[in-house]
């Protein structure tokens, strides 16, 4: 691999919300101490980076900035004190890190690292500054310690997972993220077990991959929720077994069927939206007693989460989870593992697969709901 | 024991919603099948009554109405069908049925009954109706399916408890609900385990009890929130390890001094007030990662848990519980064994005796705030 150092690269530049990407040649800086530079292979789009494109009010806002946290790349370089990995190491890239040693990290019961909390920092965590600059000298912010669209990036070692070359990059991309999210949440966050009933309201990407873990785990029922009928035959293949599209329902409320279909309500329901109009029916959705209603789409409009307190009192939990409590470092591995050993189903995922030229239609396709994952190759 | 039958019992019924309750002589049918008449010896008062005894529009609302739902007293006669407990035996009620053979009963995750679905019920659970008549014929209704605002009542044997005689009636009476409930909470809904941390926002007998329940667990900081200075003292008693009085704090919200005071925010939060207000800063007040903030106040206001979705997601979890998730019938007689085996503290709590006679003094003395738990003797 060609050596980076000191050359122009090019990269997508957002430089105002909402606004279409921009290729510009930037310069992307060597790796300071405990930091790696990576030569990303291919990248996608999720709608967190579609969420927080959209944003212009800091501070989430932080324009000029490169988006992208999904992706899969090989080391170019590395800074001083990193020894875990070395150039040409197959690696994803994590929002979430794994410092290995705080009491997160060391906890079995926690993913959130509290050394370098999460996330969205338009720096890096640990020296601080970007090691993005246009060609103007301008400074361009990182995206949730990640910035993927672009053909080098720089991350901390603690954002860094190693992983084998024995998946295909397109679907290490998957892992980077939106897989692990979904699959996460329902091993590691729901913990669903052999016979329970589940329901997932959203199948995106994170939606069937929560469908996926929880027909792993043998879930006797797994509704899926969504407006798109075509959702019905996709999630099939992930074992979605019953299928419900609000709009067809009349003035029922979803919660109303799905407690109809069940025992009085699912043991777990996942929200993948990132609506709180839609985590309040998921809530209802689940029956009392014991059930677990998990957060995992990203909301940022401001509202605050709201249910019925005595409906809570009735034994029902709800709790969310970034990266669906997977600890980066150490789970990501376990799943490419699972998908070489052919346990874990990631065929249908991936809708399109465009070049990095091509970036803007990935937004398109994502706003109109006619893509799952679009795969973005840099070098296509 | 005097058999009840046919004979006119007085008893303590409340005509309309927050009017002093009056003494009446009032016909306690006898049992139907499935149901136990029995002998209260002393009963006491919870916040819930209060909160149920001012709230005027029905369905909450169903006045006229005998309250009580904390007791200990003798069964003094059976209906058909029951075999579990017989005439003389000692029991407490509970608020919280257990059949014994629904999946909640079955599962070791639930304590609602779903055959018996609490709370709230105005008749009895299987045969419907009221067994109050007063003077003129008129019915009465029953309160959380309990009524121990009278000399006689009549419970659903799925609401009976069957103890031992080697604890005192005013300290069984406790466990009727409060202690149990707090308890319940720390050891059963939260899992509080030895070196943790834990914040308990309202320090009356429910909060004192969760205080004791994380000292018997070993928590390491038990933080005790109130308004009342003179809690301070008593929650050492009960394991308080550091007291925080709001009104002290100027503007710093006692969140912000929790998380000073701990890792960042405790491992468990406790809320015992019933006030959406106060849930939302024990959330607040709980670290991300693992922490689980409980509901145990009762809240009938109408207003919705409000919390914000984007520290949810930090991997923190929200529950509530009826009665601590006590199974009633598994677990009482098991908390009544740790009293007589000198492991459970419950000194301290009740703070007044008085005679059925002057049952409204209770009440003035909760609003008031000067008492834990007042026992209220039925034959004194």
């Amino acid at each position: 691999m060609e050596n980076a150092a000191g050359k122009p690269i090019k990269c997508r530049v957002c430089r105002r919300a909402g606004e279409p990407l921009l290729i510009e040649e930037i310069q992307v800086a060597p790796p300071q101490p405990w930091e790696v530079r990576i030569k990303i292979l291919c990248t996608s789009l999720c709608h967190t980076d579609v969420t927080f494109w959209k944003i212009d009010i800091p501070p989430l806002a932080a324009f000029p900035r490169i988006f992208g946290h999904e992706g899969v790349g090989v080391v170019e370089s590395v800074g001083e004190n990193v020894e875990e990995v070395k150039a040409g190491d197959m690696v994803v890239p994590s929002f979430v890190a794994q410092c290995g040693e705080c009491r997160d990290c060391k906890s079995s019961r926690s993913n959130m690292c509290s050394k370098f909390k999460a996330p969205n920092h338009s720096g890096l965590p640990r020296n601080g500054g970007s090691r993005f600059k246009d060609s103007n000298g301008q400074t361009l912010n990182h995206f949730l310690w990640v910035s993927s669209f672009s053909e080098y990036t720089v991350l901390d070692v603690t954002h860094v997972v190693k992983i084998g070359d024995g998946i295909p990059p397109e679907k290490a991309c998957l892992l980077s993220c939106g897989v692990s999210t979904g699959v996460g949440a329902a091993w590691k966050v729901a913990d669903v077990e052999e016979g329970s009933t589940v329901a997932i309201f959203g199948l995106g990407a994170v939606g069937l991959a929560v469908a996926e873990g929880a027909r792993i785990r043998r879930a006797s029922k797994i509704i899926g929720v969504d407006l798109n009928p075509s959702k019905h035959d996709l999630g099939k293949k992930f074992g979605v077994t019953d299928f419900i599209n609000p709009t067809t329902l009349g003035d029922k409320p979803v919660s109303e069927v799905i407690r109809e279909m069940t025992d009085d309500g699912v043991d777990y329901c996942f929200e993948c939206v990132g609506s709180q109009t839609v985590f309040a029916e998921a809530f209802k959705s689940s029956r009392a007693g014991w059930s677990k209603t998990v957060m995992i789409g990203v909301a940022v409009d401001g509202l605050p989460t709201s249910i019925d307190p005595q409906d809570l009192c009735r034994g029902k939990s709800v709790t969310g989870t970034y990266l669906g409590g997977v600890k980066p470092k150490t789970d990501i591995p376990h799943f490419v593992q699972k998908y070489v050993n052919q346990e874990l189903n990631l065929e249908g995922l991936i809708s399109h697969q465009i070049s990095f030229t091509d970036i803007n239609k990935a937004f398109e396709l994502l706003e109109q709901g006619k893509s799952i994952r679009c795969i973005i190759w840099m070098d296509k």
